[in-house]
């Protein structure tokens, strides 16, 4: 058995891949380059990669402009500096990518069907950050359809499956099952500016440490400074 | 209203880019270059799109070692040359790229999403060459579910409608449309190969050819040679 899983360098995505290669022992990774300030991201999926011994991992690049109203894409100073109990959960947020999800999938299934993998893993979940429509299992559902109708394997009776086996998880339940599984944290970035060390202040890097605060964890990334909330000296 | 449409350079999405045209007036394109030994697909593209005097026309590479196991993609020497008679109508041709539809409309509802565009239109249809899944009209509504649940526009209940106008029509009728709203067909190109005229051999030359017979049309592009049932002196 063999999965694609997407890895984007994050916490997710690397929860995602260690479950995956608990469940299928072999896999392969795609990672997506589109003109994130963060480049640092794919050096961390790489990094992560490394550790999971990945088959193959393939970095994709994607023509930016495609996506260019998002405040991800492009001009770093256009990320939202909001305080976390300012986000409001029912709204999309500015970070909203359009169709990013679908055209990872997309490539992933086009890559599955290629190297005959029997699923993808994608690391969306719809709690947190709930905006996302495409983080939602609703949302997954509609795109397993897709791959059941629209690719030869789904029409031979042998579909791709699309696992998203973190969609109903909180982020500190993430972060509880992957210290479990020993999912590399130490190796990943969720952090909207690319320096050397986490901000501790972005939007993200705040979700994250909350997230660790809640599990009772300590983030084993480095920041360059922490919430007033945040206790960095818990195991 | 605004349009997306896929323009490949051939005789489908030419025609269902002219039917866009009538219904919504302003039109943007999207053509993907994914190492097809064919890059004069592009430059009708590009043709196509100056006729129909599109607002804004998009050329997107596509990292081809995703499809890296279809025939159509990168050596010329793989195509298959059957005689038309030969085709299974039920079967996968070995032209078959995986998850390409999926994939280009992927990237075009990004492109709606981001340019506020109503609906996107593809050239895809079932009659002939009913073997690609993702030609058929089960993949259409599996995708537009995907659309409205998996993007901001569908999710705040303004869907992008994905349009496959010709869907249902076999290749005589898309060119008796074509004549009837004046399709460019003069700028299209369907043949396999990228010679400097189309080798009126290999499938899609064949289909074609067949189509403007069967349509009661001469087609107007230029063959190296044409089938012996083909009647070039037609109107």
């Amino acid at each position: 058995m063999n999965a694609v899983v997407l890895l984007s360098g994050g916490l997710d995505s690397c929860v995602a891949a260690t479950i995956a290669k608990r469940e299928y022992g072999e896999l392969s990774a795609l990672t997506f380059s589109y003109g994130q300030s963060h480049e640092r991201e794919i050096k961390s999926a790489k990094n992560v990669a490394g550790h999971l011994k990945i088959r193959e991992h393939k970095v994709i690049s994607i023509d930016s402009s495609i996506f260019s109203k998002s405040s991800l894409v492009g001009k770093p100073t256009l990320i939202p500096q909001r305080e976390l109990e300012e986000i409001k959960e029912k709204e999309i947020p500015l970070t909203y990518v359009p169709a990013r999800n679908i055209i990872f999938l997309s490539y992933a299934l086009a890559y599955a069907e290629n190297s005959d993998a029997d699923a993808v893993f994608i690391g969306a979940n719809a709690i947190d950050y709930s905006g996302y429509p495409d983080c939602r299992p609703e949302f997954i559902e509609a795109f397993q359809k897709v791959a059941d109708v629209g690719t030869k394997k789904g029409v031979e009776g042998k579909s791709v499956k699309i696992k998203a086996p973190l969609i109903h998880m909180t982020k500190a339940e993430i972060i509880k099952k992957g210290m479990e599984i020993k999912a590399p944290f130490h190796l990943t970035w969720s952090c909207y500016r690319g320096g050397e060390k986490a901000c501790g202040r972005c939007d993200s890097c705040l979700l994250r440490l909350k997230g660790f605060q809640e599990a009772g964890f300590k983030d084993p990334v480095e920041y360059e400074s922490y919430p007033s909330w945040y206790n960095p000296l818990q195991r």
